[in-house]
């Protein structure tokens, strides 16, 4: 349940009103987004909060949602979240926006290579790439960290474009905020609630990829995490799940996709590459998901794939990238949308 | 291993081989497909049959395939199968052929209404509906059986449309195949090993359904045991996995819809309507299949779906159908593929 | 929904009812079980029933059952279904009977050497064995079939045992049952309603495996298909679910297995072979099975597992096999089962 | 591949090795474990150490491990390892420990209640609770935090038990690390890698949950990971898989289980309560787990479920509790464990 808190609430009556809740146990939530008040409540909460004798001196009204996801709900907001990353960059409107680069920042030469690439021949503006990397084995590469963050900056400085690369913990939440344009939440850290939590009170849009074996209820409830500590910049990524085929990485859910698009409100991006996890079938799965209408693509492309240190298996080579934008850009103005 | 047999291989020496073959327990099945003779035996054979002191009568080369999946493998066949049903309508060319219908015949005119309104607006060429319906409840409709057929076989004459219905089990096949200018196995009988063995034996294009279970390799295991029965005119269905997720009916796996494109030579179809399970998101979840380059699509479509007898919830209505169509033909063309 | 039919009910008013209901669409199966009559309807259905005017010429009572499967549910029959292969062999009290045997009938020496074994070590009293073999590649071994009904016959004869033995589909339906104490349906037949359906016309227990992929709801159903054909002897089997785990052949799901002991008056048996799928971790997944109170076990025994024509990495040796069983015999003892 | 380096190895030789190896991009990692020194590379690395040129200097011999987890394997340790957290609760030999208490410490009167009623009845040596929760939901209760730290301690020095307690991040660890004798890491953060880490430079036995969708090989990898970091104190913990059934919560992987004490040496103990998600059920699934012949198991409890904070569905009774403990001792003693 969420309700609205009129705009000059007196901070005396919602003291008492808290004291009131707090004697019965509710479990609930003030919530600030975009300069108005909320208070949110589970979905399953039997406390009658109308019936608090001041009610009316504090809210204006109630959304009654009955799933355990709200704030990202389309019965909290009806129309598109709208999240403007610069002039030309928008998600939530009718852009597809390409999101491409390597896995992990893995030197000077190999990022600087590709922005290079994806500037010059298709003007792309956004590029992703992993300075601190979640790696299963303790024996692997676990990315550039800090130095990886310097080389970002410096593709920023350099070819003007926007950067969204991930965070692995709070640890490194500062350090990530500093150069990324957009924060990338993956899909291991998805039930981070601490980390997510934090996320909600940067001032800088979220990535938040679906947990590769989250519900849609889990994954709307994470995006609720973020915007109930109060960033409404939430984008959702859909990025595959994790399903009995053991010839494919993961399956890419574009039915939960489709749905989300329905009962949420919060922009919504595709992960091909890690979905699929073999570049031969990229492409095709990119051409997929942008016939499905979604406002981005996240793309990994490497100067050299078989020598990349992670995720060799999946990075498109620049001759395979080139041709996948060709077919995605066409089907992307079939359906009336614009790549950028 | 697939062994290519002499066109003019004497029979005497075959029977010769085979009295060998046996004495040594190897698994093998002698297979003709389009008037040529193979020899297979499982993959993993140890039988190393180029030793046999006669081999270079009998066969000319081999083909080692290292999958448990052969015959339908590019490994067999190197291009694409073709399926011509009429002059105008073909699998695995550049067409993509919409199969549109009800899920069951219910009455005469649902099927004719439907009929018709696909036929005058559209000029579609397929019509799809089942007569005989597996349904996991005994106490629910079950199909219209005998008189389905019948109404099925009108359709075909009225309005000169081909028709793809399926059989339950290997009772009706006979029926079925009466009618049919494709016969379906769904989804819970693509394990059914003995219909697939008879199917295999009927001159009638085959369109089997993944099982929601089943991995690829024994979806294409499925099909080698049609094509090792001798028909090689196998359509490929992908139809939507189980997963975890209970908000979508099922997942329409299309990262493995993609691998399945490089390694088959045998058309493949997407079927929106039964994966999403969901009438609001088959449009969107039939865009990204048709992005995906793919040989044909079924979609389900009802006079009245709030009144079908079963999969209600996933029918389109008429307008839903109409708003779909402009879009997909719209990316088909986009992806340079024809929609039929 | 479930109405129960009067003893002494007049045909005519049945029919006159009928009349009634199916001018009403009513989905409805009338179904005799132990001699009692009962009418039953889909759970969702609206139409009540209560309402036709001669209802109380007809009917005595009703059970509300919200679920979509209800015969094999205790909301209709609150005591465990017994089920009495012989006087010593019994399923649904306290026994927990092992039924063990090689997967398939090889050689009349492989059959009579295990039973042999198995009968004189361990006095067991049921004999699994498969003649007709559900193999996914058409070019491995599909079973002895009628040969192997025959040495099914023999074991039956010389050492006294019961048999249960595979059905795969309807056309050997009769040969099995004719040497079957036991009727087994696989777990890639669980679908198959039409067999379920001729299942429910046999005076044989069915032992119906759960799909490895289907949930609690549809195993129930078919349950609940056997059941509605007038076949009351239904047993449970639980055999391991696909998942994403690549290690194990399957998981045998023993929350599910507990539920059912709740939800259903059905004896329930449990197969660790084909869930664990490696002979090593069959015998301790036996025990855990054994301590689950359960009405049964499956367990795959052979005199060479190496040699095993089919699952011979789950067979267990002779050797395994009686390590197991002293262990297994314990928990039985712990728990107040006697091991037949 | 884990390489031995020798006791008595000196520190420029390895800083001259580990020149050479970074030269070559050598991922490897140096660990201390028992006061033993090992370099253990990536299982794929294609360099050959033995080839430099002064291998013997450093190393004493090496393991090839093809897995991508080793230092958990039965390669690398035959023999079990022991765990012995006070003179009469040991993990890894023959004893199954019992580790009772509710989801989250909600109050004084619940802990001690609840304490007290394990030790007078059961002399239950191991109280787990939760004071950090991890909660889907934003504006659920999320713990007593440092107040249930609080709480705990007195548990420990009331009833002199020893407390496990599960640290939800990083942030958290050592404010947990203070009052725990073990350290939970639950199902949502087996992918923390770097939390991992940081457990492995604590000097407090680690209980590791398998996260509900990670791999046999991603469970024994975080394992590896704490190892790496020199705590050689690793339980394992199975608590349930998530997989397509609806009808219970998680599905307890007994076969991943059974397998797990093949390939690894550390205790494993499993999690009936997460698993089952069903308070009636949980007996019979402890039942199952006891007969598995594992080091431990964690069970929730609560003076009055039905007000339960969290899990409130699963928590048994006190009475289902004792009804459980005589049958899950009966179990143990059955194979010859000792239930403490």
């Amino acid at each position: 349940m969420i309700y609205t808190i009129k705009e000059d609430f007196i901070q005396n009556d919602l003291d008492e009103f808290s004291t009131w809740a707090e004697s019965l146990e509710l479990e609930y939530k003030i919530v600030t987004l975009k300069n108005k008040y909320y208070l949110v409540t589970t979905s399953s909460s039997k406390i009658d909060i109308t019936k608090y004798n001041n009610y009316d001196l504090i809210f204006n009204d109630q959304v009654s949602i009955s799933t355990e996801y709200q704030l990202s709900t389309r019965k909290f907001q009806k129309s598109n979240t709208i999240i403007t990353i610069s002039e030309d960059i928008l998600f939530g409107g009718n852009n597809t926006v390409m999101m491409a680069g390597p896995c992990a920042v893995e030197s000077e030469k190999q990022v600087m290579d590709t922005a290079e690439f994806l500037v010059k021949n298709f003007d792309i503006k956004v590029f992703r790439a992993g300075a601190f990397k979640p790696r299963t084995s303790p024996y692997s590469f676990q990315g550039l960290e800090k130095e990886g963050i310097r080389l970002l900056e410096k593709v920023r400085k350099e070819f003007d474009m926007k950067i969204i690369t991930e965070v692995k913990d709070e640890g490194h939440l500062e350090a990530v905020a500093d150069v990324a344009d957009i924060i990338q939440i993956g899909t291991k850290s998805m039930y981070l609630f601490n980390m997510l939590a934090h996320c909600g009170k940067i001032d800088k849009p979220i990535l938040l990829k679906r947990g590769f074996m989250a519900t849609l209820k889990e994954f709307l409830q994470a995006a609720d995490f973020i915007m109930a500590n109060g960033n409404p910049n939430v984008i959702l990524c859909e990025r595959g799940i994790r399903t009995f085929e053991p010839l494919t990485r993961f399956s890419l859910d574009i039915c939960s996709a489709a749905l989300l698009k329905e009962i949420s409100h919060l922009p919504i991006v595709l992960d091909p590459s890690h979905a699929m996890g073999r570049s031969n079938q990229v492409p095709l799965v990119a051409q997929a998901a942008a016939a499905l209408e979604i406002d981005g693509l996240l793309i990994e492309t490497h100067p050299n794939p078989l020598e990349a240190k992670s995720d060799k298996e999946q990075a498109l080579s620049f001759d395979q990238f080139s041709l996948m934008m060709s077919k995605v850009k066409n089907i992307c103005n079939s359906v009336n949308r614009k790549l950028v």
